[in-house]
């Protein structure tokens, strides 16, 4: 069995002329139905253990291997039915989730431009099977953050500089090791990638610390939804929180996810 | 009169444990936590004209002159009654959004670490004045984004590409300007500054692209409030996507915000 | 075969105590809480086609066919995570929706009373089976609303006069027919009802007009499911709307539904 | 100086045919659309101390002394920002809660009917005076309920019985006393009044009792704005479930209110 993953990509139908017709919308009220939209999708995948990210808002990644495609239209429904706006979703199955993300992207824009005004409430799915998973999940945080950032710098410095970090450290999984990452709030990044060993995991950790000077550690869990696998990858980093190892993976985590 | 600006930094209180315990929390459940807390926190600076930024989520900023300390305990009972989590909140105001921020976040780290279980629901705030204002704001975002990236990139490279020109402009205008700024979905990117020229305005510009080669276009507005001046600075970008102007700013803003 | 209905009661924890405690609590604080939950709840039941009835805000209805017992603690874990109140569960599937109420209150009241401080996050089940339906679902509205009450009388007379029929029409439903109903909103009463006959629909309407004065028409749809019997309902409502009929059965309805 | 009290009615825009168009929308996403826009006006009126009551949900109520009508612009701007939906509001204000409700409704009336597709996001208010208040508000609930209702009777029959004495109550109080009254979860009704004695309070339970068996007991409090009063009225309350007395008012509240 060959490992593979599913993903969807969740985009605003027309969003942008939206924003601005027929006068520019408050920004308080966009960014409140952004971060509400964002939080029911968070829902949504996660009644089927799935993980969502964020990613710009009016492009949503929904890790969800138990999800079918023919569900997405109950959420699909629900925004329509919800919000002033609509979405469209692509979804793909590959090996890896950057490869995934490719072909749910490639659905969407052989639909057309996401400012078509003809292109609203697309639903494409590529090819996909019954036996999607397992799925690794890396769960990283800073080194001591409170007392480095939080309690010494002020707010928009200490988010600034974790910021950079968190961009180095995504587009080292994304450019080496087909892994996609997302931003998940305070000084917390989750990835999710393929089958990748600690010392891969000791090798970004590394990279990010020698480019920035900021120093992360990352639990690893595997399992057959981004659920059990971020669960075990969150026990594990605390696993690194109480003994000061950098790297940890959840044990038998792999063995698990293959039972 | 001098200029000045009123920040606030929202922080929830010994958030970090509480994620964990007695267990990690379904990561979907905390990323949909958060999104709301932000969302009503948007509504409820928006309320008073003002702005908000999510910045790290577990830290998040407000631009609100119009909105006085003894409101936030309102939106702090509001948190208690509505959510398993509650804030804490320090008010700072100064000549430029970088130093209210810092006079802030100062309110909060004197009172106690965001980590310490004793420091729960701190409302604090430094000296402020009966007439903060007014503000400029830049909006800005990426001239041809959709055909660049959205259409032809994956969801993950294309977020990714966008993130790292963002940091780029954050940092410019925090190290250079005295200035915030926070992604506000898609491409766009919202800074708050102190009165700053066209000129300036097109340096900032410039120095992303020759980092990044990602070209902004900025719209600049300034009023009373983050929601007017964020208004005009709107309609100003609305004039650089007609035009192919790089950097327009609301000609008569600054002389109506003095009125 | 026998019908079966399945039905659970949520119920919140120590939620009186809690409004008051450590002094009472702001009342649209728990007003917005009250109606948050339930539109969580409904949202959660609705990914499976049920539907749900707020019935007192702190003591809910789910008519749920498709939802698993064990389901319920992925809402139980939603709530937890995303409010600072928990909730119970009782489960209980019977011939009649009453039955049903009545099996799923008895699980809780078993567990402890509703103000019992060690009666927290009760999940519990009678015995339910994996062919629970058809549903058979009468959707109720006002003929002329809009011209009688909506446009004429003062908004809160209207509720009233309303509110009152709607008193007599749940009554009627549920001591003469072992069905339970549920105002959701305008004019709309949606009840859920064993297998009756048109006949018994219209003198249901007809004893109501008797009471009250107030004339309902009804639209009656079966199915396996809530969602797909209310649905068949709304249709035949439409049908009544139309042709001025006050009682309409989606006609193959039930044979549908045995499918 | 008389006293005066302001009402709002909320109305939503042609909100029967968009619940039917182009097809009958699932019901709990309506049930899930109401419940949050009126957690929302709750939100609302709750930032200025005032009260909402969703009566009808499609028709709710605001008691808002301190909300000026021009502040309905921003509420109306929010739920267009964020929801399918849009709304009218009228604003009346007069000596007695049914006054003033007669006084909104009447506004909202003689722009159009509810189902008027021209009649979109109206906003009409009557004369109001700058010095509206104080308000008397009663809280009510049910002597016993846990025992004799929740824990005992089926959460169906609890809350019918519930329900018919809280619609003999409002009776009550819309007919004798020109106040309007709304359910607010559990076994509690709140009724806003104008200046009415203990007697007249204690004669209201007694004829509830009379006509339904239903014991119910009622704190009241007078005040500026409905929070102030209603904070009173719970206080109130709380004596009457500590003492056992049926009606307490809180002692100087009038007198207070008068400051």
């Amino acid at each position: 069995m060959t490992d593979s993953i599913r993903v969807s990509v969740v985009q605003l139908d027309e969003y942008g002329p939206w924003t601005v017709e027929p006068a520019p919308r408050r920004e308080t009220d966009l960014q409140a139905l952004q971060a509400r939209l964002y939080a029911d999708f968070a829902d949504f995948v996660g009644r089927s253990d799935g993980y969502a990210f964020f990613n710009r808002f009016d492009n949503m990644l929904g890790i969800a291997n138990d999800v079918d495609t023919d569900e997405y239209e109950r959420f699909q429904e629900r925004v329509r039915n919800r919000y002033p706006v609509t979405v469209s979703v692509g979804v793909g199955e590959r090996e890896t989730p950057v490869g995934a993300v490719e072909a749910a992207s490639r659905q969407l824009q052989v639909a057309g431009s996401a400012q078509d005004p003809d292109r609203l409430e697309v639903l494409s799915a590529g090819p996909t099977t019954d036996s999607a998973g397992p799925i690794t999940v890396g769960h990283f945080d800073i080194v001591g953050v409170t007392e480095s950032f939080t309690d010494t710098e002020h707010a928009a410095a200490a988010g600034l500089e974790i910021q950079q970090s968190m961009v180095a450290l995504k587009r080292r999984l994304l450019a080496e090791y087909d892994s996609i990452a997302q931003f998940v709030g305070g000084d917390n990044m989750i990835a999710v990638c393929p089958q990748l060993s600690e010392d891969a995991f000791g090798d970004i950790v590394d990279h990010v610390y020698d480019r920035t000077g900021v120093e992360y550690q990352v639990g690893i869990g595997s399992g057959a939804t981004a659920h059990v696998a971020g669960g075990r990858a969150k026990r594990a980093l605390e696993h690194c929180r109480e003994t000061g190892t950098r790297v940890h993976e959840a044990v038998t985590a792999r063995q698990q996810a293959d039972d």
